[in-house]
């Protein structure tokens, strides 16, 4: 073990599975989950599906300058609570990607019943907070796990 | 003081504003808010919102058993970053109430800068997670705060 | 997969090893882990080191009334700090356990540097916030698992 | 308001008092603030105790480079647990400045009861983990705030 990840979890087929163990830390006095901290578990997969994708969230950007990935928009439908010792799985789905931005839809299951459901969008900003375009070697990585990736372009 | 909260922030006309300073704790490495944490900024407003309107989110319920309030969907656009130092302010607008949950917008400012904005639902829920209505006197103290109250049925 | 845990994590003699990847939600401004994270790690590992020995940290105390861990002090020294994409080791160790208490040492390394160490008082309370001796299966199930287990008296 | 801060809470004496609302975000479900939480409590106000001193955590420092408070250590005793709705106080005193760095007693209040006392031993790191003595704009400030001032030397 050298102390470097490579990323958790796995794809079926182009879903990404993270397993999330919930902690007392995750837990709020109602005795379930805390709703932002589902918005953790969302973030805790992603990091996984790009590390697996072949990139961490730092590393490999690097060339072009520190970047980070920054939340445009968040649409989340908390449909039933996760309570402590409960095992769950963050499946994630790369939905789009376009020149500045790709969309995520992420899905928490506790066996087969579905508890959270999240649409994110998100870019890549600069250390000043300002979006740039994804870097080739990003869209390069990325393209191939899309859920529908573009349709190539007619040549007559 | 008596170790009790009354409710921080005030109301302008309908609208809650609570001040909220960033800490470290609610940045991350990129610099600046770590996105879920904003969610706790609003969930912090909510909270003075009900202290102020006359209730803390489990006293005053008591009476018909202990209830917890539940998220059940947010809207939320990070329009720009919010970083260490900055004083922010979270305006809270309750926007619906029905017979089970309610609505808010919720937006945080920095100066004049609107970072970022969320629309709640919520409802109440007792101790196992099951919906409920909200309680009479609940509605009687938010009636007055909706940012448009339901106009009075005609009586012919 | 169940979706309920049996525990993470492996015991190497009387060691608890959990692996523990850093997140984003785990940094600060600084590029490092927050402090008080790390308190969630040792957290994290104690719950998996509990699963482990055979009970969760509610269940299986139920018979006896609902019960909580509490800690009662923590002494934490943090000699170099975690980042962003390190996998982190979380060992624990049970040093003490007597009638209300336990002890444990908890080590959290990135490869062979040890990171950052703490020592933990944790004691059982009611819901209502008060202590109560260790149940007797929770102090059978726990007692193997002694760095030193208490020499037996000796009967004349 | 220009939305920046100069610093919350006040002095008594050399000792800074800072309110601090619990929220919901700051309990789990054994209805009490989650132990690590308080360790963030005690974070922001010495971040309050330094602002009103004079200086931000980050800004001021910035002509020597960009640094970050890092905590080297941290002994907290847990007396008793704080619940949502409490107010509670965190007063933070100065112990002591040497040429890298501080400790400080922060103790927890609700009302007159004493709920955590902790001693931190915090010191300036660089944005690459160093070490690094305390700016002399920064000894300056401080130090009229230590609750015991070094004597000054005699000068024969």
């Amino acid at each position: 073990m050298t102390g470097n990840l490579n990323g958790l979890g796995n794809f079926e087929g182009k879903t990404h599975h993270l397993p999330v163990s919930v902690y007392y830390e995750d837990t709020d006095l109602s005795g379930f989950v805390y709703h932002a901290n589902y918005l953790r578990f969302m973030e805790r997969a992603r990091t996984e599906f790009f590390r697996l994708a072949g990139f961490s969230k730092m590393a490999g950007l690097e060339a072009q300058g520190p970047f980070a990935w920054a939340i445009r928009r968040a649409e989340i439908d908390f449909r039933k609570p996760a309570r402590l010792d409960d095992l769950l799985t963050v499946k994630t789905l790369l939905t789009s990607l376009s020149g500045a931005r790709l969309h995520a839809l992420q899905q928490i299951f506790h066996g087969e019943t579905l508890l959270v459901e999240g649409r994110i969008e998100a870019c890549l900003v600069t250390l000043t907070g300002k979006p740039r375009r994804l870097p080739e070697n990003v869209r390069v990585l990325l393209t191939p796990l899309l859920y529908e990736p573009p349709l190539p372009m007619d040549k007559p």
